[in-house]
């Protein structure tokens, strides 16, 4: 429980806050070990999905922004970011080719791909749309170890051939090691995405293509990138941080930037039910959480249920319940889900509301 | 996957649709199981939170809605519903009080209480806001075996006392079986929600306190409801469906209304990677779950792995997967927090687009 002043009472809870100089520390933090890898830093908009925080990453030296949707990339460009990747394997089908061309026409845009076929969609929606001036770039997914979606690292010449023959432009290879995503995975992911990529660029350079961009990074794997083999790095959650990273081990849970606020609206002996369920903290739990988020002002109590609008909170034998009423912290498992699920995030500064940013992204799924 | 025809074509995916005519089948049979148990029908709206289902299920002898926060009353009130049960322990506080004022001003409205300190802070509320036309009613909330809310049986008549004590109104008593999300456990949930409800209801009358209303009812309990002594029923999910119904027996998936339609963006042996990740079909995966979600037209699929834009589909040895660019339907676990990801429902009948629902109290979590 932290004590709540009067900016806290003039909102009705659930909400999100965001403390505005945690997140400042963690984008220069984030920019500074870039730097220092000699790695261009791209980060996945994903996350914060809000044109405010978008225009921080740029001034702290970011050279544009991963999106995960033609959406996403919608919102960004209307916020003036010129440089966008869409970090994904589009089906360049309906109205979604439109929306491309119209992007690729006034943005610097890059598009995920990991197969012939959808390099062809993507290069039939550039002809169909005639968009002669603003060729469309690509880059190859490929698999280093999460198994989702991602080419072989040693196919990767093909789908980049394919693209080239099609008129497209190929900036290079990219990868998401979600593989980092696992109790002591962030290093070993961190060395199968070197490899994959290094494989993925050696076979782009021996096919006689260029591949001037090499592109990893989760925040997991971020710290212990090669910056020997990646040319940018794409890391999303580092500038909230959430309980998942808090329990990997990737952050320390004094930087986490991003709470809900919840009242303690029942209770009983040992626990407390606050009034933020899945509906704004996501119902995210990977199998290495503790459980469905954590309480960063209680370190040893656990969130052991979830319901829609109900967390069931569970404090250690002899710890004292905060009583009914109380404003309570919590720290969601995945903060790329919890802001999906509002319009607004309300900044705090030194413990103050100091404003309201539109998650202008939000729900911008296609 | 189904035949995509030219209304599939017009929308980028993913979205939501809504088959009106396995709608209306599935709000007819809760509509007549309810009367055949004489009990009174008060479908949960967090489910749907969209004004046009709402009036469907008024016309379908809803006697009123239930709904989880201040702000979905809110939203269903503007859309006409005069009658809401808010079904959650309500800490009245902040601007939260002043909005209970208003909307009590304008509908019968029923609140949820599980403590006498809960009852203190309403009846605190409705004297500061001087409504003395429209007195508050409450509902004392019991715990039946789910362990989240709710106060034990046997002490419900103190909660109510208190109420009646601070000039509210006393409904009666309420729970929610949740423990019937369990393989096998709705028959059994059941059985303890309606031993739970007579204590309470038992323990009121024997204070002299008048119980008109015994509230229960969950979706997959509800077929087991006992009419000898609830009073009304509170099921949100039966008018939709989802995986978990299905995977729990409650359902057949050919009653299934709501689906998500996704392409498929990757493939490989075996595995299909459609764009419908937990963004849109929410994270959800109960301890019983086969996965995050089903295809309707693949029952023997499992979703293996979901990403926020991605969901990884294992198909048995010897299935033919779709092929990129394929659309097909998939079932979310959990559809009130698919729902809540999205803006709008699209209206399908007979396969054909006819009309889009704006889902009115998307987010509304305070």
């Amino acid at each position: 429980m932290i004590s709540v002043g009067q900016d806290e009472r003039m909102r009705d809870t659930p909400y999100l806050v965001v403390d505005d100089q945690l997140l400042e520390q963690n984008l220069a933090a984030m920019a500074s070990h870039a730097a220092r890898l000699g790695v261009a830093l791209r980060p996945h908009a994903k996350t914060h999905k809000t044109p405010e925080i978008a225009h921080r990453q740029l001034a702290h030296s970011a050279v544009g922004l991963t999106v995960a949707t033609v959406g996403e990339a919608e919102v960004f460009a209307d916020a003036g970011v010129g440089d966008l990747f869409i970090g994904y394997p589009i089906w360049a089908a309906g109205p979604r080719a439109d929306r491309l061309n119209a992007l690729a026409a006034r943005v610097r845009l890059r598009v995920g791909a990991d197969s012939i076929g959808g390099v062809r969609m993507l290069a039939a929606a550039v002809r169909a749309g005639h968009v002669d001036a603003a060729p469309l770039a690509i880059a190859v997914e490929v698999d280093s170890g999460h198994h989702r979606s991602g080419i072989a690292p040693g196919e990767a010449a093909k789908v980049a051939a394919a693209a080239l023959d099609s008129g497209l432009l190929v900036d290079g290879v990219f990868t998401f090691p979600g593989h980092s995503y696992a109790v002591g995975g962030a290093t070993s992911a961190a060395g199968d995405e070197a490899a994959a990529l290094r494989i993925a660029r050696d076979a782009l350079t021996a096919a006689g293509i260029p591949c001037p961009v090499v592109s990893g990074g989760s925040t997991p794997s971020a710290r212990a990138a090669d910056g020997g083999v990646l040319t940018e790095l794409r890391p999303g959650v580092y500038l909230f941080g959430d309980a998942q990273q808090w329990e990997l081990g990737t952050i320390e849970p004094t930087t986490i930037a991003l709470t809900a606020r919840a009242t303690v609206v029942s209770r009983r002996d040992g626990v407390a039910v606050v009034d933020a369920g899945s509906k704004i903290l996501g119902a995210d739990r990977a199998v290495y959480a503790s459980g469905y988020g954590r309480l960063l002002d209680h370190p040893d109590a656990r969130i052991t249920a979830l319901s829609e609008h109900h967390a069931t909170v569970t404090f250690p034998a002899g710890d004292v319940v905060p009583p009914l009423g109380a404003v309570l912290r919590v720290v969601p498992n995945h903060v790329c889900n919890a802001v999906n699920l509002v319009d607004q995030l309300v900044v705090h500064r030194a413990g103050a509301e100091v404003g309201v940013w539109a998650i202008g992204a939000r729900g911008r799924n296609t």
